[in-house]
């Protein structure tokens, strides 16, 4: 438990890809902060305003504005994509951040991302204590990609899923009804670099049989052309039409991206972008069908409009209860979700160890996929479907459009020389 | 007036690309006519049905169900890409068609289509005339594109313009928060093959000044890579991300598409789609900067998720007074919507001649364009904020899907020999 005579300030940080309710986290931080009479700074752009010592003061923002971010999608603060590496390799930066935090009497450090997130709160956990510097390292759940262990799902994901699932079927219904004469081919691409999450919820379109989607295409399953091209056709025979979800993640024979735009990110990510084109450009050539092709790229994770009630509601819990350890003293810990019930779905929070979270990557079941390798399966159907329930609109002002918040964003005022 | 003892039946045909409220329009025509005692059969993957007397019987569909059109996007009977030439060239399909109704006594036809379905129409009602077969011939308008002339819009459009405003907003919240140290330029790619109208509709995002979308690219205005470049370099300087939103349709100086896929369709247009990757390649080699894009594609076009109150209004409008064009006896007419009012927004149906609608193409307006090419007006957004207004969300399963609708489309025995 927490000794100190004051609880200090806490600092909130988004981190890496942002999502359609990343902001609700904010929100459920912020609040719950709040009520506990606990001073909010949040970093500006992530850990590059901790260590740049441009920070927020979040006290500056009306209650409506923090309100708002529960319905407000992207990263109200700013995110970054930079990752720490080792201790040892950028210790500079470690011991600046320590610097800033007690420069501003900042005792909890949210730190709101995914499996690098998760690794860099928990080493700031470890040094601090080696520096002999009071501070609560809680990791925050975050990623559209789903893909953090221990935790059942990653807020982020439910609505990217949803998102996903809703076009899927929309844009079959769409293809269905002119295949006759024109499109026969429907491709789209998903995001998922490593883990076909995404893809698989957009199995969630249909009830399986001939319904839509027809094929997906897992990264966890190398592209067998052949096949593939095969199936399609006897689709197209069969139902008249083909959809194909597509995770932009998916392997060529040789182990690479079947489409790499070329660049890394600053984690050191191939940045992927373009599979749906090359798979079109198969179809068009091997079998003649017409085609079409999308990429939703951010609008599949920034879909604030078609979001999930049960991950805007994750997404809010994990921010207060990230809190809620904090102010109980709890170190190097992540509140994670627990499921307790497939139907009626049910859900709680529990805190897990950064530890057991830090750097693991979290893949599909095997028992997810079908086995020919192109569907899901009944338990992928029994994980995933109570992850896109409920409605959570924004509200919509008068122009059409959702009402999402734009904050002030005060800075506060710097004690420190510049960093580097 | 009709003089005839029996009203005969009447057939509804979807023509052309379908859109996120074309069922509104079947829902509104169905209802209307039901509620009069007259029989509606709709042709089955639209004009090739009546040729093939592919018929399908509506009276066989729940009132549940047909209610249900009004929220499910896609072409609930199938529609097709298949254009009429003259009378002199394909007078045998046009008297086939005359056969077809003559075998089943349809007096009345609704075409639910563009440009070109508005032709037909239009030729089918002087055939009938010179054949002496009593019938009514309107045309229904439907177009994403926006393009049909004398109507103040076209339904199917407001419904992806609220969609491109939606999406051009959210994933530039996304691209603005991870700017620094991630994607500094966000093209989105939408519909629009000879007019902007889709592109100019992702302006009400922003109110203007640096509000995304910063640049939009108008198939109006040819593209100038130079300039273009400059722009997004400054605006990128200035406001540290650049959204552009660009046409499918934007022309090269050499007067080509700056993406063209090869294909053409039925009706000789070139097949668009992947014009965003281009400028994305253009950003990368000769700016530098970090990229994404995204091509919607259909996605646009059926999300009847997101779809505009007003245009749902007006799609089931414009059947409606369909049938009551009909009832009454007219002929080669198009219902139109006329506006009234900008704010508040009014408007009201009107009858049209057809043939003032026909093969014509509405070009947007000069001056819907700022001076630099790059945005849009005052009067554009006058225009056009009132059609994406309202939100008019299907209902939801527990599932966590849209409950679109699902109709047997039971089919007219046939009384004819096949055709041709």
């Amino acid at each position: 438990m927490a000794t100190r005579s004051s609880p200090g300030k806490l600092l909130y940080a988004q981190s890496g890809g942002v999502t359609a309710v990343i902001n609700a986290t904010a929100a459920g931080v912020i609040e719950t902060a709040r009520a506990r009479g606990l001073k909010v700074y949040a970093a500006r752009n992530g850990i590059l305003g901790a260590l740049r010592e441009d920070l927020i003061d979040t006290s500056k923002e009306s209650a409506k504005s923090i309100a708002a971010l529960r319905h407000t999608p992207g990263g109200a603060f700013g995110s970054a994509r930079y990752k720490l590496k080792s201790i040892d390799t950028d210790r500079k930066e470690y011991e600046r951040l320590i610097e800033v935090f007690r420069a501003h009497d900042i005792r909890t450090f949210l730190f709101n991302g995914g499996n690098d997130s998760a690794d860099t709160a928990y080493k700031m956990s470890q040094l601090s204590k080696s520096l002999g510097y009071e501070l609560s390292c809680i990791g925050v759940p975050k990623t559209v990609d789903n893909d953090l262990v221990v935790t059942d799902t990653c807020p982020g994901f439910g609505s990217v899923a949803r998102y996903t699932a809703i076009s899927t079927l929309e844009a079959s219904l769409d293809v269905a009804s002119m295949a006759e004469t024109s499109t026969k081919v429907f491709i789209l691409e998903v995001m998922g670099r490593h883990a076909g999450w995404i893809a698989a919820a957009a199995g969630l379109a249909g009830e399986g049989g001939d319904a839509p989607p027809h094929i997906i295409l897992f990264p966890e399953r190398t592209f067998n052309e052949a096949e593939f091209l095969a199936k399609v056709k006897a689709t197209v025979k069969r139902v008249g039409y083909c959809t194909v979800v597509a995770s932009e993640g998916l392997l060529a024979p040789d182990g690479k991206f079947l489409a790499e735009a070329g660049g890394r990110d600053a984690f050191g990510h191939a940045q992927l972008g373009g599979l749906a084109p090359v798979i079109a450009g198969l179809i068009r050539d091997k079998l003649g069908y017409k085609f079409h092709w999308a990429v939703p790229d951010y609008l599949q994770r920034s879909a604030r409009h078609a979001a999930s009630k049960v991950d805007v509601e994750q997404a809010y819990a994990v921010g207060k209860a990230a809190v809620e350890y904090a102010a109980k003293g709890m170190n190097a810990v992540m509140p994670v979700i627990v499921r307790t019930s497939d139907v009626p779905y049910r859900w709680k929070v529990e805190p897990a160890e950064l530890s057991k979270i830090a750097n693991r990557e979290k893949k599909m079941p095997a028992s997810f996929i079908t086995k020919d390798g192109y569907g899901i399966t009944a338990a992928a159907r029994r994980y995933l479907s109570p992850l896109i329930q409920g409605e959570a609109p924004p509200p919509y002002g008068k122009n059409g459009l959702p009402a999402y918040a734009t904050l002030k964003n005060v800075a506060v005022k710097k004690k420190l020389k510049p960093f580097g």
